[in-house]
């Protein structure tokens, strides 16, 4: 077995476009580790149900955390598949139906294990926070006993995984090329504003460094 | 029955943080013209999966397309989730416990049904364009037949539908309001680059009004 790409399955080869699927782990790391909020669905009584929440990449492993607690919902040995897609830019081509996005996606599918082993429901705890704003997790004051009791935290194994990209200019139908209209991409990124300190901030504490330069890792 | 806002259901209603729930058709409309890509879940064999795809509002139904055609997938008369997710910012709390992050995002559950009559269809594809870029589609070389039929499109009534938003500075405990530590909010926005011109490009056409100056409507 190729170790540097994940095997794809029944379940996660794609049909439709192939030429935009990537099984390599370090494309499906890379995009797991841009972005913020993941897409989880999971079934309740054959309704599907899909949440946005937090994660972070560990190696091999998903962890997620957040909405977990809701009543509704994800419960650890849940079937449940996990999407993050990060939006690249709009695709505007001559023709309205080569309209298209640029964007890159993961979409990992398996069986949640509920996180019960204190070290490594610290450890990804701190990897939630660390994956949001590299950096913070020093400078804050960390979970007691009490808050890792509270939070549920779940973890995904990395094994049935497949990424999706598409990137580059319109694809035109070729009569189309001879017609005077604009085509291109108009490129979309998640960028940062001003820190907005918290009104009730002690204002002589600035702004530290991991905020202030705060950045996505390059692509 | 209150017209201004969808009637929760054992299924929409929020356990989790209510307060962060909302049902008025005026926050789940706004949320839903505001995104580009919404999440959509359905389930193959037990199995959950969950694909980003375009969408588009026209009323009180939402239109979808694109990954559609998939042989795994998503078919006409299957129940879904559509989950579009705005993210706002990163709430950086003095623990690492209330970190958070501030988004709107709506949930719609149903069931799909196959748009057929040509002229909804062709309405629903222009939705699509125009949801992305307003203005664009008078521009454009409209669909044929052709491309009209091998175009799926799907249709989710907005029936069970609620919206759950986060807003504000961070909320910490007491007693970690007197630590030396900066608290608040990274306001986040996805937003245009420079048109990227395909490099085919007539380089005589000008980017035109819509593109240049595009952006989301102002909340």
């Amino acid at each position: 077995m190729d170790t540097d790409r994940y095997q794809p399955t029944e379940r996660t080869r794609a049909r439709r476009l192939p030429e935009r699927a990537a099984y390599d782990r370090a494309t499906v790391h890379a995009i797991l580790d841009e972005g913020f909020i993941c897409h989880v669905g999971f079934v309740v009584d054959g309704q599907p149900f899909v949440v946005p929440t937090g994660y972070a990449r560990v190696g091999e492993t998903v962890f997620l955390h957040g909405s977990t607690g809701s009543r509704l919902g994800l419960r650890p040995g849940m079937d449940v598949c996990v999407t993050v897609t990060l939006l690249d830019g709009l695709v505007l081509a001559r023709s309205a139906f080569h309209h298209s996005m640029n964007y890159r996606s993961v979409m990992a599918i398996g069986r949640t294990r509920p996180v019960t082993d204190p070290g490594e429901k610290e450890a990804a705890l701190r990897a939630l926070v660390e994956h949001i704003v590299p950096g913070r997790s020093d400078e804050v004051r960390g979970g007691d006993r009490r808050e890792l009791a509270a939070t549920a935290v779940l973890a995904l194994p990395l094994r049935e995984v497949s990424a999706k990209v598409r990137t580059g200019p319109p694809k035109d139908d070729e009569p189309d090329y001879e017609l005077p209209i604009w085509a291109g991409v108009l490129p979309l990124a998640l960028t940062p504003g001003d820190p907005a300190p918290d009104p009730v901030l002690d204002p002589s504490i600035p702004t530290p460094g991991h905020v202030a330069s705060w950045a996505r890792p390059a692509r």
